[in-house]
């Protein structure tokens, strides 16, 4: 769908309502508007990522998404690792830790930002100039910024329920490495390694989160923070890919000081 | 100039260059880098500053601008009283107070807040749907809050010089009031009062402010920080105004339940 066809489809669609009634809801009908929510405000239905996996890029587009989304898997350990700071409880940390593991490494496993920079490196981007992080977009900053200050802010499970955003990442990272490696001739397998690998991690952590929140989500009042807290997440990742959008197609006006390809 | 003008001079401006020479700058070398930053990056530059005070939006374009706005209004105060907070110096807390003030009001003064919501009122929007910030951009909310926690999280002195914008605001807040005005027939005076309460507001405020940088930041170390600020201010503020470009303006993609006209 393009800017202009999603333009259209959202002036007339019926307006999302994430109110928790006033008795609560079951675990799985708290699963059920979860997952309604991932439905309709995912990024998955944003223009730019139409344009990206339909390979309607250019080579300085991509560049540019790279770049930016660089800094947002730059934030992930750090807001894992503040939400390790609120466990009290061993047992969670310990299960917690695999997705910081998962982006920062051990072991064997360079994890996730080593190899979202074979990316950036495969791009022809200089790994200085996107590790300084400073030619990323302020609209991207402002947003990766505001979800490791929810996860500060919020309670731990407010900042649990933030991450079920995992719950539809499979789909779109599937769809991102065909749509990629189909329609982009700079684009090869080895560069696909960080969505190739969150497709076996993301299932994994996201039973973990799904089932804490169900199980601790009991009242009307924590659950209407969970949905909250999910709506909020999805709208940091729709901002993200706004403010590329704009400064990289449409009208493309890139901010000052920000990548100009 | 209009985005495709901005676009097109932007590709060939030269960059700036805000490094602070090892050796450090004089208070008054200090004091030109600054209104260097300013004359720059301060977004009376931006294609959107330029649609609104040129009479080029239409009313619900102008009650978006207007809306979101709103919450970097509602945020100030927090702002202030987030430094407030920092300043161990209690004449310098007795300053500061004035602009908590002249937000949140005192005495006969109702506020700058109050007088923004005059102005929604009078543009029609809902004043409860106003104060609820339901209806912004999520890029408005990261914006403005990424300015709360700036203040929170760094030095006072870089606090204090991300309020230096205000050099650069009574030539915008006249060219908005005056264009405005002679431009949209559905503003009147009575509605741009926040603007012309702030044009002897603003003077006083940044001669504290540009006099206490300049007298605190003596190292090169010191000045690059506060160099640094004022550029992250002028990021907030331009971020605001992408964001409502392209939610409003081009491509008019406007963010899921954001204020729909």
């Amino acid at each position: 769908m393009s800017a202009a066809e999603l333009i259209a489809a959202s002036a007339t669609a019926p307006a999302l309502d994430t109110t928790v009634p006033a008795a609560g809801l079951s675990p799985d009908g708290l699963e059920a508007l979860l997952r309604e929510i991932g439905a309709r405000r995912y990024h998955n239905l944003h223009p730019f990522h139409k344009l990206l996996h339909g390979g309607k890029l250019s080579k300085p587009q991509v560049q540019a998404w790279a770049l930016n989304r660089y800094y947002y898997q730059a934030t992930i350990p750090r807001k894992d690792a503040a939400l390790m700071s609120k466990m009290t409880d061993r047992a969670t940390r310990l299960e917690w830790r695999h997705r910081y593991f998962d982006h920062d490494g051990i072991g064997d496993d360079e994890g996730g930002i080593v190899r979202w920079l074979r990316l950036t490196d495969a791009l022809g981007l200089p790994r200085d100039y996107v590790e300084s992080t400073r030619g990323i977009i302020p609209g991207t900053r402002f947003a990766c910024d505001a979800y490791l200050n929810f996860v500060r802010e919020k309670t731990l499970l407010e900042g649990i329920a933030s991450s079920l955003t995992e719950l539809f990442a499979p789909g779109i990272h599937s769809e991102r490495i065909s749509g990629m490696l189909a329609n982009f001739d700079f684009i090869d397998d080895a560069m696909m390694g960080y969505f190739t690998r969150r497709l076996g991690q993301a299932p994994r952590d996201v039973d973990f989160a799904l089932t804490y929140v169900k199980a601790h989500a009991r009242t009307a009042e924590a659950q209407q923070a969970v949905a909250d807290a999910l709506l909020f997440k999805t709208q940091v990742l729709w901002a993200q890919l706004d403010a590329l959008h704009f400064a990289y197609v449409e009208p493309g006006l890139i901010a000052p000081g920000a990548f100009r390809p």
